[in-house]
């Protein structure tokens, strides 16, 4: 029998009522065949009720007891999934991150999962049980709860299904991948495949449906993913390895993220030993930096400018005011009404043109635009909030998306 | 340094202000030189939110998968006084049962303390940071979470103290133990100290404020327990080895206890198979039988009957319907306004007369009884809850408590 890990999010798990129609799913693939261990999040604002709670307590409260707190979200949720599955004749159990040997390092409440001690799973599997793991969270070395930061219990699916030989369904408040946020473009198209290259692109460019990280471990251990509905069946989009029958446009999807805030720090003394400086800082605090631009050195100075989600802004705070001290004369400036805007597209490989397309389309819609950086398969701008209406529409028109 | 383990109750943490309040007093006992290890329940009502969601999903959870429900309670409330701790610049640790090495086996919802793995708290203390454990919660050999049932934190905060060679400080909303419950008897008087023996059996008779079980293991590894108020500085209750120097009053104490509920079973066809097939059953189920009496055999006929808790009722049913089955024409009567009375004192050992003298008090006020059971220290008679205060009012005057 194959083994399936499918994935349910916190809305899909909001209420009692939604976990037992996620029950019925569950039940009814296991009656059809599969071997089916499920992942889920915690049940709706379950994780904002508690980091509410300790925030009550301190302003910055102790990031491994935020762990702990955290990972019983999720707990609730196994425990529930599983009771109403049991209650529908369907036998399972359920397991927290550490009975899943899901083994992570790095920072709480953003650790990485190192690796997956499977046993414990694969047996229950072999016992024709639905197996019920806690999203989000593991253990690290020393014993204690981790959790794996936003988009954590994707991430935990497509390991364990990389781990199992799996496929991974991601059932989600939305029917699949589409090539512009259809609230911002409503003739938005829905792909029915997507490359993981691709996918990768616009989950880190906040396409919102996916987070980066586990498309990446997707790809590297080739674990196919479907991302569907979790309310009604109806067809989804396909992540997997690129292949040649795939749809070839220039663009395959248009990404719009407001999730960032733009630094600039002026007048930086023109060493290298500054500059790396300052970027040793913010990956030492696990800062997710992108979209880094910097000016030509004049009279020994320069500017540099660089994106960080608005969610580490207390952290990035902190790291300049060390900076500050350490580089006596600069000045930081921080624009939070900014806009990343980014065309993805396989094609882009093999077709030229799109950068100068896409200056033109800014230049005829009079968008300004503060930062642009490049890769193989996708260009991404920096523009303000205020433009970004206007510059999806024209760009969705032109690339015909 | 000194070790104290104290324990804090669900409503003496059931909002975040008394979190922080418990946290200050912590905090205090800290500084003041003592190495701290705190065990905490549940916050307030939320054992019964928890069961609630649970109840909505299925008349008849699955036990295990409840443990994994439940113990999500006690984390909350460990990593929340643990940010309070650090927020005080009080450095502390949480520990879930399971990291905290609490080792248990038997049913879900009720399992036992067979051992703690001490180390890991161990280290923390001689790290000097106050260790926050997860009461009422263990872990079973197979790695599953179990929870300890009623009263399961004062036991892992009495075992934890065993294993420590430490005293254990249970503070909780009432100021001590009293000679009779004061919401039934207003002139009752709080005890400075009171026996392992004489509490045991008070416990067990319902009294409220501790488990039999926790007691029992005190007991055992002679741990002196001290019971007070949670929320203010004010004398409670020693509960340590009797010795000489205690004042010897042939009744310490009136235990009333309106949990239980009476079952009688007439007409069993009387062998000896017959009664112990019936109560291994019981046991089986793990069902707690209390004041068991028998009629003498009439006809080759006997009528038994027994009491035991109110909350294991829908376990008895389902033994009895069992027991239907095998032993056709018995008759089962369940009557649930029952009363157990029990007097408790080490003095009865040496003093004769208290039964006497308890007969004449119910005949005096015509009060009748439907049971009546002996230990050394104890009587306990079960009596209609309607003659209840009558009950109470006369045998405290009596015996002067």
């Amino acid at each position: 029998m194959a083994i399936v890990v499918q994935k349910y999010g916190g809305t899909s798990v909001g209420t009692i009522d939604k976990i037992k129609n996620v029950a019925k799913r569950v039940a009814k693939r296991k009656e059809q065949g599969d071997n089916v261990v499920v992942v889920v999040s915690a049940m709706g604002k379950t994780t904002d009720i508690l980091l509410g709670m300790a925030e009550d307590i301190s302003a910055n409260p102790d990031r491994r007891e935020l762990d702990m707190l955290m990972s019983t979200g999720e707990q609730v949720s196994i425990s529930l999934l599983s009771i109403a599955l049991k209650e529908l004749g369907c036998d399972s159990i359920s397991l927290t991150g550490v009975q899943a040997g899901i083994l992570t390092k790095g920072f709480h409440t953003k650790a990485r999962i190192t690796d997956i001690e499977i046993e414990n799973v694969k047996k229950y599997i072999s016992e024709d049980r639905v197996v019920v793991v806690a999203g989000f969270q593991g253990v690290d070395e020393e014993g204690n709860i981790t959790t794996l930061g936003r988009g954590g219990s994707d991430t935990t699916a497509v390991a364990l299904a990389a781990k199992l030989g799996a496929v991974c369904e991601i059932y989600t408040d939305v029917d699949g991948i589409y090539t512009v946020d259809p609230r911002l473009f409503s003739t938005a198209r829905k792909l029915d495949e997507i490359s993981y290259e691709e996918m990768v692109e616009m989950a880190s460019l906040g396409s919102g449906v996916m987070e980066t990280r586990s498309i990446e471990i997707a790809q590297r251990f080739n674990v196919p993913i479907y991302v569907a509905l979790s309310t009604e069946e109806w067809p989804g989009t396909y992540i997997k390895e690129f292949d040649e029958l795939m749809e070839t446009k220039v663009i395959t999807g248009l990404s719009v993220c407001d999730d960032d805030i733009m630094i600039t720090i002026n007048h930086v003394p023109y060493t290298v030993n500054n500059i790396s400086m300052i970027f040793q800082k913010l990956a030492l605090n696990d800062i997710n930096i992108d979209m880094i631009s910097q000016t030509a050195p004049s009279h020994g100075y320069i500017n540099i400018s660089f994106t960080a989600p608005q969610s580490d802004k207390f952290l990035i705070d902190r790291v300049l005011e060390d900076v500050k001290n350490k580089l006596k004369g600069i000045e930081v400036d921080v624009e939070e009404d900014i806009t990343k805007l980014s065309v993805v597209g396989i094609g882009m490989k093999s077709q030229s043109g799109v950068a100068a397309k896409m200056f033109k389309i800014f230049a005829d819609n009079n968008i300004e635009f503060k930062q642009v950086t490049t890769s193989e398969i996708r260009i991404s701008y920096t523009i303000n909030t205020d433009d970004k209406e206007k510059a999806v529409v024209a760009v969705a028109k032109e690339f015909n998306l």
